[in-house]
């Protein structure tokens, strides 16, 4: 497949699919969701053939959990187009309604972005679910999955795009890439892809932002802060930082690094330490730490991203060297102060230069879902339009729409006709 | 000038910039427009001595124009001043307000973007422009302007960081670059400055956007089209034809291209080329056009931006084909449709993927001022955050707040707990 001609096709029909009816978009969504469940049995066989593949590769087991799409993946896929369905359009949103002049009106109109290209790790359901995303926000999706589920890839893309073609969409408004070599090509092709949400590794994500001229919306690195303040409930605080470190190990939005107050550190660190030992999770610390609760001692370049069952802890005095530490070692992704003081709290939020800035909660938080946006493409650290787990209103952006009856800049850069500029 | 160490120290203080309340941002603005008209006699000198270098090394007149700040020139920055005094706070919005479940409530709110690059033309009014809508904006910035005008721009800068320090700023919160060299430097400040902003020629811009990792908001060609419709009142046309190509050569929005309906070709090219000739203009067209009027024949690689007197003109036969010729040739800025027909409009404004879609009014209209944005920083012809004029809302971008009360994800992951999404 050339990729380059067949995106220029896709960014032909890109502003006839941005202009189709939510009523058309929707109905195609309803009607994947209804032939995936209809062809299920033949989607788990696929699944089947990928499985075995990856066990004879001696994929390691958690790993192939994310492989698996079973009835129960099914279900979550099935709700969470549903759960789009029921979300009001994206698209067609006024933020903006503006008289300039009498007869001339200014309206800011949100649209689709255009041609998004998404590469994301093996997981059958994320296919779905991003799909499912650019098809309500009205954008065309060049999709490319991990090769360790190519055959349950295959499929659900296939079920996908005959189901927008039965649903009067046009051809080429979606296209799957099935070769790592392909990914290349794509990268290539500004001008005609308007963003890139890459998912997966740091090192995978550094090499998309590194070649490419195409917008890149994600994270590479998810270095989260659970700061323990002198006024924190220290149960809560143990509670939380279990969570957000053993919940899911692997994901960005686990805590890394736990800063804790010095006039707590005493009598908290023990307290952590019995309650991490149990769930088997190993603490690294500065100095000072390792002299109260022993361990290994780490130094300024310690402040790592594990993403297994060890953590990062080091004392501060106040919000502000928290904040100091955090805005110059973390990722800007997710940071969590853990105080019963409103006060304390706002300081941290309104300091730290972060997606997600939290009081008194998980950093396991930060995901699409449990923002209620149904289900996400990704998490942004850019700041730059989408920040935090991007859903519909990160995949569009709007267009300035001006009506006018003949009027022209000359007469009013000589005075003859002035503003009045009157939000409607 | 180490631009690098300069800049760290402005990334440091950039979350207590961003954090000052809005009466001090208002506060540093009135005193920064008293003290430019108290030292106007001053600054005018300054200005002297630019104007006369620039007349001993030959600049041409419309540039020389370009370099003076006089009376009016004061009075167009202090009214611009004024103008965002008044604008409502742009930081601090709430966009999102919902509580995912008792007691954890979720906010959307907007912030500054942080440390914003910004490297423009040599037109000393731009400096005091950009450093206001940084300030309103909460932003901190470095400014590098054209050297025709270093003795303004130094004065204005002096002027403009003493006032912040004396309004309460910290140090290091604006700076000025004078040094060409310095640009590069700034390219290699990436994870110090947030966002670049160059204005300038096309090869400048792209020479900024190919050199850097650092985000890039702007726009490196406008080649703007006007789409002459066969319902279009065509005495409405030549009006505005005229003013979107003469008002202001070489703006970024004057039209380039002008495509006419073939139907009402015989016709309307007469009255064009009688009405442009008279401005002169001079027309370029394909074979078809020069046919009937003369002039020199171009083919797919002649519509180009020209910043001057002269301009492509092309037939079509629909709205489909100029919306494609748009889409394939423009370059995303601004766009116009010259119809009676409100149907024929709609469907130009949602197929054409620009910044700007317009009916029946001037492209020159696409500008911060003309929109009541005040002023602007820029245009922006990227997709991802600001699209078209960016103001104050292009400056700021958003955090999520999440407040809770020990709420863990295992909970909602194990189905103990459930969200329930109510907005506010």
């Amino acid at each position: 497949m050339n990729i380059r001609e067949e995106v220029s096709k896709m960014k032909k029909v890109s502003p006839h699919v941005a202009a189709l009816p939510p009523e058309m978009r929707n109905r195609a969504l309803e009607m994947i969701r209804d032939a995936l469940n209809g062809e299920k049995e033949r989607i788990f066989e696929e699944n089947r053939k990928d499985l075995m593949a990856a066990e004879q590769n001696g994929v390691p087991s958690p790993v192939m959990k994310r492989l698996k799409f079973n009835e129960d993946k099914l279900l979550d896929v099935s709700r969470g187009i549903g759960q789009l369905l029921i979300l009001p359009d994206p698209v067609n949103r006024i933020t903006l309604n503006r008289e300039l002049d009498k007869g001339l009106i200014l309206k800011r109109v949100s649209c689709p972005i255009g041609v998004i290209g998404v590469v994301f790790e093996a997981r059958p359901d994320a296919l779905v679910q991003i799909s499912a995303l650019c098809i309500k926000s009205g954008n065309c999706a060049v999709l490319k999955g991990g090769r360790e589920t190519t055959y349950t890839n295959r499929i659900l893309f296939r079920i996908i795009y005959e189901n927008l073609l039965k649903a009067g969409y046009p051809e080429n408004c979606m296209l799957q890439a099935e070769q790592h070599n392909e990914i290349d090509e794509l990268l290539q092709c500004d001008g005609l892809v308007d963003l890139l949400i890459p998912r997966g590794s740091n090192s995978f994500v550094r090499y998309i932002m590194d070649n490419t001229r195409i917008p890149v919306m994600g994270h590479a690195d998810g270095l989260c802060h659970i700061f323990v303040d002198s006024e924190a409930d220290q149960d809560k605080a143990i509670k939380i930082l279990i969570d957000a470190k053993t919940q899911y190990t692997a994901a960005c939005n686990a805590v890394e690094t736990i800063l804790v107050d010095r006039s707590i550190a005493g009598q908290f660190l023990k307290k952590l330490i019995d309650a991490m030992s149990k769930e088997g999770v190993r603490l690294r610390g500065t100095k000072e730490v390792t002299d109260l609760i022993g361990g290994e001692t780490i130094g300024e370049d310690g402040f790592i991203e594990y993403l297994d069952l060890t953590a990062s802890v080091k004392l501060v005095s106040s919000v502000d060297e928290a904040v100091d530490h955090i805005n110059r070692f973390g990722s800007h992704h997710t940071d969590c102060i853990i105080t019963e003081s409103a006060e304390k709290a706002e300081k941290f939020m309104e300091l730290v230069d972060s997606a997600g800035v939290y009081q008194n909660c998980s950093t396991r938080f930060a995901d699409g879902f449990r923002y209620g946006f149904g289900a996400e493409v990704g998490i942004s650290t850019g700041k730059i339009h989408a920040r935090g787990p991007v859903g519909l209103e990160g995949l569009v952006t709007y267009k300035y729409r001006l009506y006018g009856d003949g009027q022209i800049v000359g007469d009013y850069a000589s005075g003859k006709s002035q503003f009045h500029f009157r939000d409607l």
